[in-house]
């Protein structure tokens, strides 16, 4: 058992993460700057705390062994280039250096697919694909990035770096792709997208968790894809949907155009993850639509 | 003329670049965290404040338009690994934005050749050599680059990086190369080196200050070489030290090992800095061993 601090606790992914660190016996310390809605979980020590303004400080309080680093600026549409990122740069180096000086010893720190040269095509692989992000927000998780392993050893806390996918599911913001058109279904409107010929690797935000929670435990060090390992037309992710909520009649696919510049497709390879990480993804595609569509419309009653 | 911010004034290049921005017309203000040695040059207006203390503090009461960043940690020996590198980042993303915050416009920071892919070889092109840091320092002045290029737009700075090749000159760090064999051979003393077949870019610091003094004046942004564009054996320098200084009975060269993993060729393309810069490094390496010398010697007296 460690202590554990987890930074983001009420984002997407911070939420689902806090269950199967608990159920790893960690002691489970969470921080957030506003103070989660609906309370604390059983089991979750809550600390309200600012990273921006004071990176150290809840690092020098909790003194956790172990730290699951999630919080990043993430408003939707504005965080790729939005100028909060190079702030995010800032506070995560402070506080993996103050995590460090606190005595932790392992650091896990959510990364993005947009590290990489999305232009390379296909599938990423660690170590090998190319890193060029196409906009700040992948320049400042992939600098970020490059500083902490190179100064790992220095600093005396080892590193995993966690490049998330296309994650999907439970609780995600209502303006992207899957709850914008799960939740248009549910209310009876007409969905329309785009012909959705660009391929994606979708994961549901629980095995995205997961695997940090894998990440946590483990000892895997440098940069591990998280994602399927599947590549998903976009059209196939919204036909899902419709699918699953019985309203095939009222989804438009095509009818919005393409946006300009959108890769083909951008795919992890997940050998790391599975094989180094010991984490398998279990939640498929029909089954993770079906979970999340449950979810928005128990939210709607 | 510019209201001009210098940090890093008191260190080797910094020193030497307060001269050149002056004679270019500009209001020059220059940080140190401690008072300059010999007092303030006429005509500077001298600040003392820790940028790692507080980056953001001195770019708000100066309020500069143009930023000359050359401060961060150059402990010699150390500073290739140092943890204190990691801290610089921060610093460095801090001072910018700040800056950027109190209505600055062009930002020129120093980076250095230790960014590139030194196993690549040869000469070291701006957007074409990889680069692939083998070294904390490197990884992250390369970070460092990355955020402040990809954030230029977003925070409405222009960002020119100066990456510094090898140089050398007067008042340089007594335990680096140029300056050790230059005082040895001075002092009656036997000088050993290595056998010295590596190829490096060697430039004059009041050249490096130049570049960055007309970095600072243009308009380009990006990186830009700052070297002399000719790749000189080490062998050949120490010779030139032997020559000016009139003792090449003292200098024994091959009398050390070479040193593990040295590369054989670190040289500069410099058609950015000439072109693009307008800049022409002017100092020669015998004009500037021979200055160098004669500054040690009067050093000495």
């Amino acid at each position: 058992m460690s202590r554990v601090l987890v930074t983001g606790a009420t984002g997407f992914i911070g939420r689902r993460a806090l269950g199967p660190l608990l159920e790893a016996g960690h002691e489970v310390h969470a921080v957030s700057t506003r103070p989660p809605p609906g309370g604390a979980p059983v089991g979750v020590i809550w600390h309200q705390s600012d990273l921006l303004a004071d990176p150290g400080e809840i690092v020098g309080s909790v003194a956790p062994q172990r730290l699951l680093h999630l919080a990043w600026y993430a408003e939707h549409g504005r965080f790729w280039t939005a100028p909060e990122n190079v702030a995010w740069v800032e506070a995560t180096l402070t506080l993996v250096r103050r995590f460090a000086a606190a005595g932790g010893e392992r650091a896990v720190v959510a990364g993005s697919c947009a590290e990489y040269d999305w232009d390379h095509g296909g599938r990423c692989v660690e170590g090998s694909t190319p890193l060029a992000p196409a906009a700040l927000y992948g320049s400042a998780k992939n600098a970020t990035r490059e500083v902490l392993e190179a100064a790992s050893e220095q600093l005396g806390v080892a590193v995993a770096w966690g490049r998330v996918f296309f994650l999907y599911g439970p609780g995600e913001d209502e303006r992207r792709l899957v709850a914008s058109v799960t939740r248009a279904l549910l209310a009876g409107e007409r969905a329309r997208t785009t012909a959705g010929a660009q391929v994606r690797d979708f994961l549901h935000v629980d095995d995205v968790a997961g695997a940090f929670a894998a990440l946590l435990a483990g000892e895997v060090t440098g940069a591990v894809n998280i994602g399927s390992g599947e590549g998903t037309p976009v059209s196939e992710m919204v036909w899902q949907i419709a699918r699953a909520t019985g309203r095939r009649d009222l989804l438009d696919v095509g009818a919005l155009p393409d946006r300009a510049g959108e890769p083909a497709a951008i795919v992890a390879d997940v050998r790391r993850l599975c094989e180094e990480a010991g984490f398998t993804p279990a939640i498929g595609l029909e089954q993770g639509i079906d979970a999340t569509v449950r979810w928005w419309r128990a939210a709607r009653a």
